[in-house]
């Protein structure tokens, strides 16, 4: 098997470029067909490469900040980390390409450089949101806020390989995310979708509800990326909240922080089965290339979990089964 | 002052009647201003009005089931405990109606048979969604799947009102559902509504993201149904699997069971910060009168909690507050 390559964004993330480059060279140490490329300042990445087997350094001149505008910011530097990074996948240097930067830059780049698969209407951002009770992949998580009822069928394509080959589960159990498992319920445009969806997807078994999402029951749940977006911030929002209070709660007097000692174990557990960084960002599926993008607060294993995943996604060929799939619909 | 007249739908819940009647009595004895009026069969409510003082029953033939269709059991049972119970209201034998049966048929009944009040476009959904960072309000949670940008103007007022009745905020701050924080983020409907929001809402201070629901910064969430409904099955979801999940982690062995013993108090402090009992319900605002549903599963406390959150919305002159802020927009 030849080497699987990553190109990274050495630049991207709240806090780049160290732990992109200890999260960089974690992962070719865990993969050893795992070769990763860097893009950023010359001065940051050229050292760490010459000391780092596996890692190489394509040094670039700019880099796109989180708040720029993302598509002006794709078209006005052409010689950003971002979309030098996925120039690079595109001309075949790189497997993949993956950033803890601007989501929104790193969408457009993909997009606009790398190009759409055949038959793709809108590339959609799909990850695993991860609860104690379930493992439910979600697209569209914010791509697209606005979408036609026919994006969703592509969703429900890219959403099912993500979770063969994430989860490795066969045959996929989709829903739609709607506000009642009936076909009646929901927005004029979700039962449009329903419609649609019952009658063109494979593993479709019906409306979701939010509820769903952490208690499980679907193991891909297909919706616009406005409703995906506010479903994922609201439950990453809770989760933060309750992990915060928990804390609390259990440092509140000197009885419960032995308590809290005596059953710590399980409480990391708990907070574990929660961590976002478990699964690295999200994927930008339905482009010509692995595409991921991590969370701006990543740290080193966080960057180290998705450079994993984005390898493990190109050595099961996740691009080439869906470029298969969804040609078949043009 | 004259008592607050609440009519109880006792055949509404899971648990119905037993937990409703003895919600009921709980309410009374707290509040010694409110009297409750029962529909339901006469078989249940007499004999327990009879023992009971300041409750009387209003004897009704039929109920409405959780699943049947809204709109037509509103239409073909005229006689049953929810639509007598908004028929009451109308006209005037009541000052609100509290049911924990279908949300869907007490939409419809109240709409329809207590009517809207003047100058409303759509009555809205409206409950505060507690965390243990936060206490927001959010309007519309799911009686208007489609809406218009204008809809979403009204319910910033009612979501404002509430807040002041039952958050005590006197200038609430009023936040736009959106993916992104900047006036520029989200689906061309939302852009729309910024526009409005900005234009007509006093107190509008931006969009908010689904992670300000638990971790604040807005007194009020103004959305349409399909996503403050989808928000709130998400919420209540997560907050289920993590409870569960937690209290997994803290019976894992004799060594987490003890510990857990130790910190049992502030543990449960933190499961009373989420218990969405603590609000009793959702209230239906625009329409005639005080409408709250409260949960299938309510226990007597939660329908004691509604009640008293009814009869406090009542005697705060909610409905009035609304009608004359609402009716200037005509």
């Amino acid at each position: 098997m030849s080497a699987t390559k990553l190109v990274v964004d050495a630049m991207g993330g709240d806090d780049a470029p160290s732990v992109v480059l200890e999260g960089s060279a974690a992962a070719v140490e865990h993969n050893p067909d795992l070769e990763v490329i860097l893009t950023g300042p010359a001065d940051v990445i050229e050292p760490f490469a010459a000391e780092h087997d596996r890692i190489t350094a394509h040094p670039t001149t700019e880099v796109i900040a989180m708040d720029e505008h993302p598509a002006e910011a794709v078209r006005n530097k052409k010689d950003s980390s971002i979309v030098v990074g996925c120039r690079l996948v595109k001309e075949g240097e790189g497997d993949g390409f993956f950033s803890a930067g601007s989501t929104g830059a790193c969408l457009a780049a993909a997009t606009i450089v790398m190009g759409r698969l055949k038959g793709v209407k809108r590339p959609g951002l799909v990850s695993v949101i991860p609860s104690p009770q379930a493992q439910t992949v979600i697209c569209d998580l914010g791509a697209n806020a606005d979408c036609k009822p026919d994006y969703l069928v592509q969703f429900a394509t890219m959403g099912s390989v993500y979770a063969q080959v994430v989860l490795g589960v066969e045959n996929p159990r989709i829903g739609l995310l709607s506000i009642g498992e009936e076909d009646t319920k929901g927005s004029e445009f979700v039962l449009e979708c329903n419609k649609l969806m019952h009658e063109q997807v494979p593993g479709f078994i019906g409306n979701a509800e939010g509820r769903d999402i952490a208690l499980g029951g679907f193991d891909v749940i297909v919706t616009d990326g406005f409703t995906g977006n506010v479903a994922l911030k609201t439950y990453e929002g809770l989760g933060s909240a309750l992990l915060s209070g928990l804390r609390t709660a259990l440092t509140a007097n000197t009885r419960s922080k032995i308590g809290a000692s005596l059953c710590m174990s399980g409480i990391n557990d708990l907070r574990a089965q929660l961590d976002p960084d478990a699964h690295g960002g999200a994927q930008l599926l339905g482009v010509q290339g692995v595409c991921m993008v991590g969370h701006g607060n990543s740290n080193a294993k966080a960057i180290e979990n998705g450079l994993l995943i984005s390898a493990n996604a190109v050595e099961q060929k996740m691009t080439e089964r869906l470029a298969d799939l969804l040609d078949e619909g043009e």
